[in-house]
């Protein structure tokens, strides 16, 4: 999407000089644009591991484009290795590695193994920016539904977190609909979740949504229920990091708190998902997914800028304990419907399983016995 | 409660010198403790309007001994009016004011009133504190109750912002069952919620349970739904700004999706309020209280420490847009029970005014006609 008026990707070879990978380093935005230059394994693995690249979408990419550095080195299983242990829980880190390993399998000539690992980085990524391309297309239609029963008004939309652009290679998921509303002239608005404790939103979302032109508003994450109460949030689009074959919703702790009041107040609440978040094993997310808990200095602790210097606070005393849980999972009672790149269905087995038919008759002991 | 082992009250008259008002500066805390100490009208003026001290029991109080201070200078009618000037909706202000009015009403001598000013800030004062004190004496049997059915593993409380005894003269309201609870050997746990985008959790709650020997948790504002999921919340009790006499509870933002949270996992979610409380006026919580929207710099900035200071960061982009809205309401449905200090009720207008049964007939054209 846009940035200073000028499309940009994630994460990109440079033009001239293939051997150099482009990438946004978001550690610090909003209030810095720094484009990083990597050159090696070991640069890219740091990208990763010290998150100046972060979600899902964008994880793969980087470990696609990794996989394609190393073929300049001397070791290609000891570079998948190292890529592999920056984000131990990152779905597509793993799944990027092996498909490139799967694409340069029995090439022995160095150069093919090169091109081809060229190739398929380019591919990954271009899929994923396709991927997200669809969701906006299939969402859009959600949001101009909204736009027509309001008269062309704005169209308030309400997000938690980063599922943006910046956590994919291009479009976002959550954020794939509504920049196909405000770029094909519906009038849309978002309400923007800080989301504490990392403040993605205050500082990812925000910032891209701005750059990209499209108005919207920072809310501390306590106050998205009142605006639903008061009519003033026309729909909830989050993203997911995974979602159950079942329509249960992993996502950044405080997205079920959403759910709930969406709920109550007849708000729609949707999930924008490319298909690769979904697990195709787990049945029962409220009891199955783990939910990773992260250190305590990121409650303890916020930080921003000051007189032109990033800098922490401590907020707390110093002698309190903090607990921070990165995600929460909504059950699928909550959620309205999914959007998919393949179209949008209900949160439910039977409707997700129609759409992806592929995956029926699942993989592993957890799926159910009972099937359609 | 306790600070450093000692007991404080958040405002008291110097023993030695009674010209002298003591109070915590609460700008500062958690990370230094300030006593200040306050010898005129325009100092209490500056106390209150600049947030030194804060909450509806405290605001109440200082405003009494300022009265008083008004004894020893020209003008009482004038020192009023600077008074009530200073947070123009809290209740308690104007309440305290005129009391202190009414008592010197007709006296002539400047020392006879002197002395009723006095007297009658310290009764101001120690009915706060006498009131909370018996919230929590009603309150700590609803936590033994927990205990006893948890065979006296600690039991789990989740409160929101400060209703600590920092925003009254000692003990807080909703905090006073917990510190009950802890001083009669209970075991008691609490998570805190940060609070954004004052962060008064964080600050204020944290600091006073971690002075009183508290077990606590910091928490960010998104946790608290995930918490109850997995049930390590038994229950949820939080203060209020205003709850109407049919039983909706107006409280600092984001209480209503801790509300939504606990019905949905069946957790007790109770309401700890001082009589004062109660507007006994509004019969809609919903559509008839208004919500103050406070200025976007609290969403764009966190403030903290950092090498000793004080300072303010800023965490959105410079362009986007915050809104800031300081309270919601939470329906009567959602609320289990009302603990005030003659008792627990429920959250409905048939319970409360048979707890106080004074208020019947009300007073406006907004109570309605049909009665008990």
């Amino acid at each position: 999407m846009k940035v200073r008026g000028q499309h940009y990707r994630t994460i990109w070879p440079n033009e001239l000089d293939p051997r150099v990978i482009q990438l946004i380093d978001q550690r610090f935005l909003p209030h810095r644009f720094v484009i990083e230059e990597v050159r090696t394994v070991d640069e890219m693995a740091a990208a990763i591991r010290e998150m100046h690249v972060r979600g899902a979408g964008l994880i793969g990419a980087a470990a696609g484009y990794g996989m394609y550095l190393a073929t300049f080195e001397d070791d290609l299983v000891a570079a998948a290795e190292k890529l592999k242990a920056t984000r131990p829980t990152a779905i597509n880190l793993a799944w990027a590695i092996e498909r490139q390993l799967q694409a340069m399998r029995g090439r022995v000539d160095i150069e093919e193994k090169r091109r081809i690992a060229f190739s398929t980085a380019n591919q990954i990524a271009d899929e994923d920016a396709e991927h997200c391309r669809q969701i906006g297309q299939h969402g859009v239609e959600l949001i101009r539904r909204i736009s027509e029963q309001k008269g062309g008004a704005p169209v308030n939309v309400l997000t938690h977190c980063n599922a943006g652009w910046l956590a994919f290679v291009d479009h976002g998921s959550a954020t794939a609909p509504i920049y196909a509303a405000h770029d094909g002239g519906i009038p849309v608005h978002v309400w923007v979740d800080e989301t504490r404790p990392r403040s993605q939103g205050s500082k990812l979302t925000a910032w891209e949504l701005g750059e990209h032109g499209v108005p919207h508003t920072v809310i501390a994450d306590n106050a998205g229920g009142h605006l639903m109460q008061r009519g003033q949030v026309d729909a909830v689009i989050v993203g997911t990091d995974r979602t159950t074959y079942t329509g249960d919703v992993a996502n950044k702790i405080g997205t079920y708190l959403k759910a709930l009041a969406a709920k109550d107040n007849a708000v729609p609440f949707y999930v924008a998902l490319p298909s690769s978040s979904f697990d195709w094993n787990i049945r029962d997310g409220l009891n199955e997914i783990p939910i990773e808990e992260r250190g305590s200095e990121e409650v303890n602790y916020a930080d921003g800028w000051h007189e032109g210097k990033q800098v922490e606070v401590r907020v707390t005393p110093e002698n309190s304990a903090a607990a921070n849980f990165g995600f929460d999972v909504t059950p699928r009672q909550l959620v309205t419907e999914l959007i998919t790149e393949r179209g949008i269905c209900q949160a439910n087995e039977e409707s997700i399983l129609r759409l992806f038919p592929e995956h029926r008759g699942g993989s592993t002991a957890s799926r159910p016995t009972k099937r359609e």
